[in-house]
């Protein structure tokens, strides 16, 4: 019940970011709808075929669609509002990208993946709808050049196996490393740390 | 056979539409011949992958393989007459996506996905071959942002789920379906009809 | 054992290559790392969805994660020398596109593809990875332009499936494949042979 309300909210977050970047590009309605869709649910596409869990999760769990119709069509009619709901949707993204490390981790462990190929998982979940939706909208993904998520995922990745190898109970460990995702994105952003540059 | 000579022409279509796409980049034969293929293969590849249908339908019917070769041989070797065949094309093109979003859509059914998704599927058989297209060319895919092209077949979809609703047998609901696609699509041309614009 | 060594070098010199184009684009260290990912597995990843052989070869096979990981920290610390190991790198890319067009090959053969297509899926194993990671960068792909890289992997295919056709024992014959792919792309760099232009 808590991570269904979590799930939704980062689904509306991660679906209302597609609609506002393929907005920049002048897309019609059909491209705004397609580039929600691809931002909501790439990242756990891509998850499942790589591990062979087909038919895909949206395929059969209509919610998804649901949500992601209702949200790109309130996005498009309150488009020139959408600023007052910079904050909260920053949230909603923030705990979504906690939630689907956490669900690409369990995922990988389901089918008895190594650990590193859990995290990446994991971090595949939260991330690469924002890949394919940079992509088709013809730029360079951000989280490949500025943005600290991909590194909050990694790191919640990592101490939920620290804590495992604690002996932590999972249920637990996988609520830690998602909080600890969702901090740390949170502290990136307040104190506009970033990665190292290396040039 | 009456569908095998209309999944003949459209495939003729989608690879030299390839093709032409292709060479206003400037790309090799052999970019050209990649373009081809996945323009025509590319959006029952996806398909194929999101439901599990592995290897996908073009690893082990080779038609498609001979026929993108021919089509590109063609078009490579008679591009600077194409535009005397821009009509027949545009036809082939159009009875090509009413075909390959009927094939979608019976893909779904068989796997007993739910309407909205197998309408969803249908669209994408039609029309991500394009969007793949588009992508490796590096530009934003052309449904995005102007033509009526999976609008039209997802009426058709819903056309389909409403007659079978009514308890129209499944192939007349089909064939329907996929004329809804094509009269959809040449009105829109003929009309100049687009999407309502957001901005 | 030989072929550990050859995959080895070519996974080695395909990860540096993602961080070098990574690079140009001014990606930070997570991008770098994620680009030099997509150039190494990419096309065997592509490979393994579409025969629907999941999971995917690197879920399960830890040598390559280390072997990327370690390489990118290479490629980015030693960033400002890595022109001095250019032949280097230029001759473990050609084998390594010799050896991976032979695995392409064998995994089409082992799911009784047609050769054809398994000429196909040897091509893509060794030239995808190139594809998708100028896609994310948002380039062209190269190979689509001017290299002749592909064509040499075809070419090798070709030859393993003649010698194949002359009951040469399938080993043998793989070996003069690969050698044929990694001799024509040699002659080719040497010789600047490129596809004949269309233009």
């Amino acid at each position: 019940m808590f991570y269904t309300v979590i799930d939704i909210l980062g689904t509306i977050a991660f679906a209302i970011s597609g609609v506002l970047v393929a907005m920049d590009k002048k897309m019609d309605p059909f491209g705004l709808f397609i580039i929600a869709f691809v931002t909501a649910v790439g990242g756990g596409t891509l998850r499942d075929l790589l591990i062979g869990q087909t038919p895909v999760f949206w395929l059969t769990e209509m919610f998804y669609s649901y949500l992601i119709i209702g949200s790109s069509v309130f996005a498009i009619i309150f488009r020139s509002k959408l600023s007052v709901l910079r904050k909260s949707l920053f949230l909603f993204d923030t705990v979504g990208i906690g939630l689907y490390t956490i669900i690409g981790i369990e995922k990988g462990l389901s089918v008895g993946l190594h650990p590193f190929i859990c995290i990446g998982l994991g971090t595949m979940s939260a991330c690469f709808g924002g890949v394919i939706r940079d992509t088709l909208c013809n730029e360079i993904p951000v989280i490949f050049r500025q943005e600290v998520y991909a590194t909050a995922c990694i790191l919640g990745g990592v101490v939920f196996f620290v804590l495992s190898g604690f002996n932590v109970p999972q249920d637990v460990a996988l609520l830690i490393g998602g909080l600890v995702v969702i901090t740390a994105r949170l502290l990136a952003v307040k104190f506009k740390i970033s990665l190292p540059k290396v040039y």
